[in-house]
């Protein structure tokens, strides 16, 4: 057996303290198939005395992250830091820079600095890599960037939100609203303090920036994703999509689109109404399911925990095995050099029915305002619901399903209706798909 | 650009075609993500003269296995051939022992001689690949064997078999016996002319060996497995695993057991009910799905195409670009020698609710027997369903669903029932999981 792995460890939450104790349990294991023992030299966190559950004294304690990564006694350091810049940002750029193998679970890093961080590995030879970042335990990374390598991936979407789709599975099964579910959640672990980054649709979008660029050659841009999250989605709502034979999901799409005689890409992180028979609807809980749809492996789907610390864990030690093993890849299939700046695709064009539902003063004509944007728009209605029984604050949902057309003329109905007396509030547009 | 991948193709059937035609069409892409190009130089197959819907010209052509495999400008081999033994064995011999890399999508010859093949492999130095032999163009051999390496599995299961899949999901929606739906489904190329591997299990059993392998550290023990096909399966057991919300998947299922102070190795492929809310029970047509429970990672589950060249050829592609790229661990994850040799685990002591139905004469005391034996085996009766109207040769079908209960119980019972006059055919016995 040759020279352990050696590693340093930067980040002692839940994670962290997740890869302390997945090698102390499976370590043999380990070391026999990575062909060499995967040994933790050295850890940082902000409190040294804090009770983690875990013994820390085999390992070198460094109260200093940038000591941490020039540790001569260091071949690869984990970044379980978190955040999209500062520490984090500044260990990653300093281990790589340092000639050391990174690690890390970090999406908000990837998405913001990946292409910098993939072009400092590549030019030092070392490995950057994230399984962890991406749908938690699910080996995405490497199902598409490995696994589906043959193929040109023609589009991508998944449920990539735990958090988000414990809610709507839970707003599903109760009944209950959006902010009474978030308490729950937050109580039972599910749902972070500040919920901001899950719930508005952020965390996913991270993720769905880092797949398009893997799946697509294309540089990751986490800016020119369409970002909406679930906060406004109500009850009614999912009553509604329910009575349609839907369940309402957080889902991440994106695909490369001919425009204008070139290549771009679309990106969107947004709920929308799931075929209860669509294999998305059965992702329950705080599950993730990821997608890829390659020109010859057909429809892929990859499913599993989306967060925890034994997940997370293990695919941040996944990771240090392939490295251990010397079997690395560039970190987004392609070299940097190679992956294309694309322009974001215009989604007007993009063909689907919708889900309107607005929120209105029960007087009469407001119906007819809106049908009247929709005929002018070009919307042909498929279905019309509206609630019998006002709301508490003495308004009225109607819910439009339209037949299947382009976004542009939603666009152009709801800018027709922007501003109007008749709308208590910005109306919720969904896509249905399946 | 490094020097190309140069490569010699075994066997232009429709998966060797497949590899032709997704090398042409993909080649650029594969070059960039591989860092060389991937080159087939040489193609061997029966008949030089056939149409195949490619052009062969670019590409020397060997009418002999033996020469292609010694070719001095060949880098690696893929082999697809087929038959567990006899010219493939011959051919993947000559390539390993001559120091070439070896792909292969040949389930039955890994079930039978991957022991063998990965010594040979490890010996030379060379890579033994084989993704496309399990689940077509799933990536599940790198999901397990890399993707949750850091993880001691503790059970795998999942839907093998395409051709049984389509089967059973006809017989479903169809309400059609066995006998007719596979006539249909020959037709329609779902089912081979000689049927018999895929319905009586055997296939489904050659990838579950060889993913017990993998996902265990165990030595490949494909004659351990206990298999049943689905021949036996009738209309009616369909309509009362509906009835029972249910629905019948073939299933293969492996788990270390402790067995009398050691470690054993549980492995069957046989007909199972499936609850509808299972994931399994969504799983239609001619797909395929693996899953793996790992003691960090939690549940896995990988679905897609699970035949067809396509995706058998993006699998077989994928190992190349592995190679390719120098990203190459051990066939099996562990070194051959520490792959442990266990005995087969009595499936005695499992617990489970089994589903048996009896094809009995119709005539006064048969119900009574039956129970009397269940009872005297211990087999509590959780529900029991005598057709009212008697089938086409005059016998009737009794089902009875068992509370939950250690197989040896129903065998025992059954035991007891074997040769009664009352019984006009062995009776048909499935688990039922989820």
């Amino acid at each position: 057996m040759t020279a352990p792995l050696r590693i340093a460890l930067a980040g002692l939450g839940t994670v962290g303290a997740g890869v302390i104790r997945l090698l102390e349990a499976n370590g043999e294991l380990i070391a026999a198939r990575a062909g060499r023992p995967l040994q933790v030299v050295a850890v940082c966190a902000r409190d040294r005395s804090k009770d983690r559950g875990i013994d820390l004294s085999p390992y070198a304690w460094e109260d200093d992250m940038t000591a941490l990564a020039a540790r001569d006694d260091v071949d690869a350091v984990v970044e379980l830091v978190g955040g999209s810049d500062g520490p984090a940002l500044a260990l990653a750029r300093n281990a790589l820079n340092g000639g050391k193998q990174l690690v890390t679970a970090n999406k908000a890093m990837i998405a913001h600095h990946g292409m910098e961080l993939a072009g400092i590995a590549e030019a030092k030879g070392v490995a950057l890599k994230y399984e962890a970042a991406v749908a938690g335990g699910i080996p995405v990374i490497k199902g598409i960037g490995e696994g589906a390598a043959a193929n040109r991936i023609e589009r991508i979407f998944g449920i990539l939100n735990g958090t988000c789709n414990y809610i709507l599975s839970e707003m599903e099964g109760s009944g209950a609203d959006f902010a009474d579910v978030l308490k729950d959640a937050q109580e039972l672990g599910y749902a972070e303090a500040d919920p901001t980054f899950d719930v508005e649709g952020v965390d996913a979008a991270h993720k769905l920036a880092i797949l398009a660029a893997l799946s697509f050659g294309t540089a990751v841009d986490f800016g020119a994703v369409d970002i909406s999250g679930i906060t406004m989605i109500r009850a009614a709502d999912i009553a509604q999509a329910d009575a349609l034979g839907h369940v309402i999901r957080l889902v991440g799409i994106a695909e490369p689109q001919e425009q204008e005689g070139e290549r771009r890409l679309f990106q969107r992180v947004a709920p929308v109404l799931v075929a209860k028979d669509h294999p998305l609807a059965a992702v329950d809980g705080p599950t993730n399911a990821v997608v890829a749809e390659g020109n010859f492996v057909g429809r892929l789907l990859f499913q599993g925990a989306g967060a925890g610390d034994g997940p997370t864990a293990s695919a941040v030690v996944a990771d240090l095995i392939d490295i251990a093993r010397g079997t690395v890849s560039a970190p987004f299939s392609l070299p940097v050099s190679a992956l294309q700046k694309v322009a974001p695709a215009d989604p007007g064009s993009r063909i689907s029915r919708a889900y309107m539902r607005f929120t209105v003063a029960d007087r009469p004509g407001v119906l007819a305002e809106i049908t009247a944007a929709m005929r002018d728009a070009g919307v042909s209605i498929e279905s019309m619901i509206q609630h019998g029984h006002p709301e508490e604050d003495g308004d009225v949902l109607v819910a439009i399903v339209s037949h299947r057309g382009p976004e542009s003329a939603v666009t152009a109905a709801l800018a027709t209706l922007e501003g109007s007396d008749s709308l208590s509030e910005p109306p919720l547009v969904m896509r249905v798909i399946g």
